[in-house]
């Protein structure tokens, strides 16, 4: 089972703006019909996501649902409302990173993909991150939600892919590395 | 004439630790014979060489002086104690990037290469930087100096290179573009 990230940020590292504007993303990720940037093909390898209450409302103001039938966890430590149309396949968790990957491990998953700087953090703290698929925008915001947080060790990562888009994203994919006990 | 950049920073943004060690730059970038990612190309396109006086500092500890002949400016609002040995090429400047640039201007450069996180950081938000080379080193430090600081205005960039080397370094070369004003 691997928990993957896959993630958009600024090249100074945010992943929005303060108020979560994510108007510098100047081709929106999931344009139809465009350049995906591998996007469907890494959601095809998921069979859950999992995002901060942040995220989801923000992903809520973007228009139609964008995740299909895919199972979303919502994670909060206070109960998140969820609309009526999602509740089938969106559910609330208060659940710690190591207590999520204790259900992922019994719902028998083979991928799970976490999503929002928060939730990404936390995971990357308590070492249970094992794919990282950043894309580099090539424009500096000066401040906003940073994707990376302060971590007590080093995460050491392996590059598995590196490629460029014509207009100047740049996509890395690492894997990361257990971290020395 | 061009304001550029050249620096190794860790995924999550970091020049340093906060003490300013260099520990986690698994291959040094200066390694005698070994790859130089670029390094000594870029060095040789430029004039003047424009550090911090804590870059100067840290630069001093690191063994024999690497910058050759080439003139250095090292930034400080107070005067700078700078070894016997080096006076013939390295300068304490306490001018703001504006100042600089003029007198860069004047002394007729191609090309200066700004280095260290609070000289980037000031040609930045001043918009005086041409040029950004960073390459990025896969690993999460956690904390430390920051490469990027605080802007009042978006800074769009266009990417001219990317690569990576084996060691799984991703190199992304930029032109940073005029702000609008």
């Amino acid at each position: 089972m691997k928990i993957s990230a896959y993630i958009a940020a600024s090249l100074d590292g945010y992943i929005a703006r303060e108020d979560g504007a994510l108007d510098w993303l100047s081709a929106p990720l999931d344009e139809p019909g465009g350049e995906d940037y591998g996007f469907r093909q890494f959601f095809d390898s998921v069979d859950l996501l999992v995002m901060g209450r942040k995220s989801f409302e923000k992903v809520l103001t973007l228009g139609p649902w964008i995740y299909g039938e895919k199972p979303v966890f919502v994670l909060s430590s206070r109960p998140v409302d969820i609309p009526a149309t999602l509740r089938s396949t969106v559910g609330w968790r208060s659940s710690s990173p190591i207590e999520l990957k204790r259900e992922f491990d019994q719902m028998k998953l083979r991928g799970v993909y976490v999503d929002g700087g928060k939730t990404i953090q936390s995971f990357l703290a308590d070492g249970l991150l094992d794919e990282l698929t950043v894309t580099w925008i090539p424009i500096l915001i000066g401040r906003g939600i940073p994707l990376f947080g302060r971590l007590e060790k080093d995460a050491r990562l392996i590059l598995i892919e590196n490629r460029a888009f014509d207009n100047g994203f740049v996509q890395s994919r690492y894997e990361i590395l257990p971290s020395k006990t």
